[in-house]
């Protein structure tokens, strides 16, 4: 099964509503209260989030806003802090005390088109306009789901999740061990580090767009539920096509797991067992939405094309 | 003029109740929904901010919020969450990328004591981890003032404040010129810098304990206008501790802004101007405060303890 025309369409024209929002936010014009505004460091932001990317994180968002019948600028507005989040976490993670990456997007990384010390200070920057996007009156006009809002992308994205993610997979490539050597994960352990360093941010704009449109408890923990399944179906995707495609086809290096002796669950267990869980995840995800019945299509489309992209 | 040994005192027990916080927000305990938590990550976070300073810009916020008389648990913890984003800030200026420093309070900075890629990654968690604590509803039970809380700390913390400051001070010490050499800054630029860089995240927890305290939005502005006053004496004073101070009293590097030709108003307008210009800004912080009488004796104190330091 392959994701439909329709779906391709939708995910489209979302990144190209998203990728406006994102041109407004960063600096199209000056923020409130601005008094001076360092133009080296404006343009490594711009660099490190526009010109491109599915935006995946925005639109889960989006769809689960509109699963309750709710759209407008401000879900937009929201999608794009979590897009923000991502963006800074990839260009400090491409950064050479990191991942070492020189291309990203088949473009140079931020610290090769800038220098390091502009990657690091994009990505600190990136990381507080999430948040001052989301407690924007403009992103909703409740505080408290703003507040909500903050609280659930700091939880998603610190120690506890996507930066505390990215330290356990350091550890895992061997950066700490005393002989430099990839430590050897359980199935848990792994699928613990991918939960936090991807999973908890996939999940995270699937919860909010629930908060946002008003659902009840229920309803939000249910797309957290489906969310969980997304961000798993998403992390044996991305190491399948590391395994398997051109850096072409991905515009960033491949085969680094393997080279690196990484753990994964594709390592683990082998290609056609992961992809025979991939399809048992979309099935998961489907029982998850379906007392939502027709209108959770989209979202089961995403889910269906997050766990066979080919990119 | 010094500061009466009444100040010091209320100062330093102030900071005793700031530690105790912080240790508790970093992670004395799990947080809330944790799976995971990486030992390292958490060794570094505390390593960046336990341990001692002054904790001026907690203190500024729970003396802000008791000249309305208001005091509890929860305006500590917004000043711990100004004090996180102080110290994440402090981590990734440290590192050789930027000022390249090896020492910070007398001891080992966090890349020095750890590594780069733990040090820049403890820094992103301690900002996230500021934000998580301002929008938690034990910070303050309002929602409309957390919301507050968190836009206040990313404006003056972002493109437009600190980060934005940093910035503009890479650049005049002639990071990115083409020949190498520092920047000439006029008068405006230099205050300019220094208010994004140091001054907004002094200002910040001034103008947000008036807030937590339900001040008039005259009375914040007013808090703000003694905050904007006493950053610009914090840098001052800052500039000509670098001149005048021992590595030892300073517990780090001195000395630095003359060897890298880098322009401070002292080096810009001499000693002797900018001791008469604090004597000045003192005076214009006691008018400012002037219409809360008695009740602002303590922050006058502390814009003298500013201006006056020795170390």
């Amino acid at each position: 099964m392959t994701a439909s025309p329709r779906f391709e369409t939708r995910l489209a024209i979302t990144a190209t509503a998203v990728e406006a929002m994102l041109g407004r936010i960063l600096g199209d014009a000056p923020l409130p209260g601005e008094t001076g505004r360092p133009e080296r460091l404006l343009a490594a932001m711009r660099h490190a989030v526009l010109g491109g990317g599915k935006r995946l994180r925005p639109f889960l968002l989006i769809e689960a806003t509109r699963l309750f019948g709710v759209e407008n600028d401000g879900v937009v507005r929201a999608g794009c802090a979590v897009e923000l989040v991502h963006c800074y976490s990839l260009a400090h993670d491409d950064l050479p005390q990191m991942d070492d990456d020189d291309l990203r997007r088949g473009r140079p990384t931020v610290h090769r088109a800038f220098d390091e010390a502009t990657a690091i200070l994009a990505g600190d920057a990136l990381q507080t306009l999430a948040f001052d996007v989301l407690a924007d009156p403009a992103t909703h006009a409740d505080p408290a789901v703003r507040a909500d809002l903050v609280l659930r992308l700091a939880r998603a994205s610190g120690l506890g999740g996507m930066v505390g993610g990215q330290v356990y997979d350091l550890a895992a490539e061997g950066r700490w061990s005393a002989d430099g050597r990839p430590l050897t994960l359980s199935d848990g352990e792994i699928r613990r580090l991918q939960a936090m360093k991807t999973g908890a941010l996939l999940r995270m704009p699937l919860e909010a767009g629930a908060v946002m449109a008003g659902a009840s408890g229920e309803d939000v923990a249910r797309l957290g539920r489906f969310g969980a399944i997304v961000g798993l179906a998403f992390q044996i995707a991305d190491d399948l096509l590391d395994v398997e495609a051109s850096p072409q086809a991905m515009g960033k290096a491949t085969g680094k797991d393997a080279a690196r002796g990484k753990g994964t669950l594709v390592a683990l267990h082998g290609v056609a067992a992961m992809r025979a869980e991939l399809a048992r995840l979309v099935e998961a995800a489907s029982t998850e939405l379906a007392p939502f019945g027709g209108r959770a299509e989209t979202l089961l489309a995403a889910a269906r094309f997050i766990a066979e992209r080919q990119s």
